[in-house]
């Protein structure tokens, strides 16, 4: 299904980072969920690049809802917005059309489409193409916290420099919500900054890890195969750009260790089933178990660097070198993580359907 | 969809672990595949428990193929694979039924499925329901192999011992299909047998990450957005028992270096475009470049140990304390294995449908 | 997706005419469904051919639950039913295994499946594999009883000979379900009989119009583009053998005629919204009205004639005469029917799960 | 999946009559496509009301494709198609929000949106939103030609008026493709269009019956259960506004014959499989035979007419009478088969896509 994803609710993509406009169709929303247009914008900017630390590329985003609202509520019927691309500067592509980007999907973008590709700033492999999924995300994520589903997300590390851990994992949510920055630690993030106009300085890139923490979710939602917690989400989650690895609770810290001291131990606490720890990340058999969700992306570095570079050129069949011109980020760690969140609502809302309807998150 | 996974080619699994029956129906297998019986037979047996650090439940695996198979070759319609559940000893379930196994799905199933599920062995989220899974990929398996796929996983460290790198990708791969205990250096192997062994007399368990490689993948496979080939795997790898975590290439090792490090640079040789490293798995912008597919599996302890444990009997509603009985694996990443390869099979081949047509694959 | 249908509720078919077994596996079923084998027993044997009128070939349907079902009740994992096939007299068809019956789908087969396919009785396409569908349908059947939602379907015509209209719905649809030969007129009902009979002695077959009612179901169902009501029931029924129409309503009916003859009128009756006539069948812009569903099924002759047809040899590539043996319907409406009453009540607990959520069915 | 529809090449479709923008997605087309922007919109006039048959309500269909396309090209990725409203008087529609309109969805719409539904013209369910799925249907109308494979509908009936027979396919098919009301005899047409005419002059609506013919199919495309050809394409054809009834060959009529009459016997001709005639709409099985697929879907009279009819007030719950105003057309059937064709396309583009690829288009 391509660029469709998610089943009682689903959410289409398209468009190209320099095609006349991009944007998602969200379907299977419950009618009257109320829309939030400066909460979509206080999304969408944390998604843009900022100061520093941030791209030279400015777009308004200027987003557009053209179906599905009726009232400033949704309808029920599907959900399109779309944004405009105005801040195209198509030219800085062309002369490098046919030498693959390290890192980048340009060869395989050739390989898949045949040369047709909209090669021009990544095209549809655009991580501009985000915008349009947060969005949509936000969109969800008010509806979610209606139902007292919340979603944080912080930089767990960038660029070598760790963020504290969750605490009090709600009142951190919050926080983090307010952020354009999204660190639990303020100090941390003020290293984390500087690592990355280091890099800049440099004309290199940094990545890092995100951590994302879901609590509210009922226990009993996702299923035993395939459509696991973990698997839908994953499965989205791969879709941010620059992200190449997912696990949930400790997974990577848990291989070396032994059963006794992972297993997370059940107990009561005002009629509440809890455990007291949460190694399995609030899924056990791929269902929710009522504890915080938590996950963690792995954010390689932005593989748009100012070095040269060996690379081909791919139609003249050669090797080559690439300095590469343009506008590009240093780091996308900060702006990812609102996709991620925005991701994750849309897979949570469309486990919940599954189970309670499609009318359940109005 | 829940326990039907794939596209243009699909996998059902069915069955619970004291059942009748499980099985898989694989629909959408081009027709004239030839079926290897004692290759099925192999992969079965690799995800058996054999010797002391396999459990004490011996299961024949006398799996039939009940359909879409006429004189010895995949018809192209559905291909019905049973197998029966013989060695039972459902009683050492009941007298606990209630009390959540922590790391376990005993209390997410009963908070999904009200009580009615099939509690005992784990039900219909057991491991044994992998047998089926193993036994549909095998088939799959070898039609890859006919086509220049090859598909090979080791154990790349387990109760903290590691494995040594892959080096010679393909002839690793051969080697590592003849083997139980899949790890590239055999004396690894002996020590990670050994720390199963001991954490087996502490009544314990061990962990471990698996790491698969996968050759012969043409470039150009996969989407951009969602149906990325890093999506669609880690969807289906979060099936597999006991994975918590996956990533492609080098994802959580990159999180702290700079582009300039991680970028693989592209070269030709032999009119071959290749890439000098493969940090990034084989997979940019979410579709194959035509380097080996390279992605690890965080296997977190096996849940079940003999250990006290404190709990809740969830009907009751009360804390409570288990002591497990009957038969329990101290490691299941030997299993799990020959599974990851299986489920591997199955994804790269509906990728593969959905670019070549279904045909393609006989 | 081949072999498998429905969203939140989804069956899987399998099996060959002359294979081991055949089966169905049904999946999103609530947990805690009472499976009543005695209804499913009767179901099958309203399937199965009968008396005179029916073929020769006799099975004993002796179904079995493999999977999802544990104390009686559904368990909301995947419930698998198996039957087995044993009269099969496969030496029937080897002599004839390369000359396209008229009407059946012996070359399409060939064309599809390259001659790998299994040929024998039909294989895959054999009106046989309607023993599982009958079977899991009458599981649903049952569910959806509980909930006030009722499904009958007669005979509105046969060989020539029409049935009287349906007349108090709900008393009709209660004692079509007793009846093995479904007609709202017993008398008519003979008549058609006499005309299968007539031509089941000429070697020949006969054809006819299932209509269906279903009561109970509420207002608000289906989607309006695409998933409509009609256009998901007409999916599904176009795969019982030899139905190539279907019509809502008065469709076919209402063609000559002028909007003002066939707009039904709205009017409230006990608060209740209804409308005056139904020659919209229940279903207005792809969704329920809440008046009953009423469609109909054009039902082919059936094509097992005895009479020789001019026809081809598909692999020598020439003209020949077939002169069909074997055992065969002269007609297979009657048979029909309960298999469009098992897909009804498939596609409506599929639509309700959309929307009320996969936990409503229980 | 709702508005989504296809496995390999799907549409999402979205927009309401009096929103900014109606639009569709088309993903899975083959890069390398070329988009006849005369062709898009010589079938976007097919659709749009002319003369004085039509409508008062003229719409420029000014369509713009802002994603997928690049230097005339299809890339490959989702190609978004949006058409503008211009000429909404929303003003009409206030006054008559509760009346449900007899035959229209209103009511319906309001079940299951719990009135948060645009209800101005019609909102999503308006026949409006076709105008997208016949721009995207043309562009894979054009990309089928250049494989051989041609589609034509006729009005086979209108108004009690029946066209003549298709004769020499081939032929035909081209010459209905120049027309704007498409019959093949032109004075049956002319006679239809008095008709439509005179329902106009009494305030009233006629419909009739489309027959659609492809040609060039291979033998071979579709599958046995569920993605039947029949089922696939009825699927979407019910989506179609006024369809309520699809038959394949000649179904409704063969219901009172023998199969002795309707078998299509299988000939050679020039070393091809034929059949002598084609009563089963050139699908055996669910599956392409080779002969051309015909089928006939029954459009009910418009339910837009001017006569006072009763009703009910759906908010206030009471009985009511309504007497419309605003734009409707007498007939939308000369209209509709452009939409018939360009669904037909889009379903049939995707059953060649499951057994070809995706590539196989371009």
């Amino acid at each position: 299904m391509k660029n469709t994803f998610g089943n009682s609710i689903s959410i289409t993509l398209f468009g190209e980072s320099h095609g006349a406009q991009i944007g998602a169709v969200l379907d299977g929303l419950a009618p009257g969920i109320a829309i939030d247009e400066e909460f979509i914008r206080a999304q969408l900017d944390k998604r843009r690049p900022v100061g520093k630390i941030g791209t030279a590329r400015h777009e308004a985003d200027a987003y557009q809802i053209v179906s599905g609202v009726f009232e400033g509520k949704t309808t029920g019927t599907p959900l399109t917005i779309l944004i405009p691309n105005t801040a195209q500067h198509s030219k800085d592509y062309a002369a490098t059309r046919s030498l693959a980007r390290p890192g980048h999907a340009d060869y395989t973008a050739y390989a898949k489409y045949h040369g047709y590709e909209d090669y021009r700033g990544g095209g549809h492999f655009s991580g501009r193409i985000t915008a349009a999924l947060v969005a949509a995300g936000a969109i969800v994520i008010s509806a979610l916290r209606e139902k007292g589903i919340e979603i944080g997300t912080h930089i767990r590390s960038c660029g070598g420099v760790a963020d504290i851990d969750f605490g009090d994992v709600k009142a951190d949510i919050a926080r983090l919500n307010t952020l354009d920055f999204a660190v639990l630690d303020e100090e941390k993030g003020d290293e984390m900054k500087a690592k990355i106009e280091a890099a800049a300085m440099d004309g290199d890139s940094v990545g890092g890890v995100l951590e994302t923490a879901v609590i509210g979710m009922p226990a009993g939602v996702g299923e035993p195969w395939f459509d696991t917690v973990e698997g839908v989400l994953s499965h989205a989650l791969f879709s941010v750009p620059a992200v190449k690895g997912v696990e949930f609770g400790d997974a990577f810290a848990m291989v070396n260790g032994r059963g006794s001291a992972y297993n997370d131990h059940y107990y009561i606490s005002d009629k509440e089933i809890k455990t007291a720890t949460n190694h399995n990340g609030g899924v056990n058999g791929g269902i929710t178990n009522g504890m915080p969700i938590v996950f963690r992306c792995a954010v390689k570095p932005t593989p748009s660097i100012f070095k040269a570079q060996n690379t081909v050129d791919f139609i003249k069949g050669e090797n080559s070198v690439l300095e590469l011109k343009g506008r590009h980020d240093p780091a996308v760690i900060h702006r990812a993580r609102v996709v991620v969140d925005s991701v994750t609502a849309l897979v949570l809302a469309d486990l919940l359907a599954q189970r309670y309807g499609t009318d359940w998150l109005a």
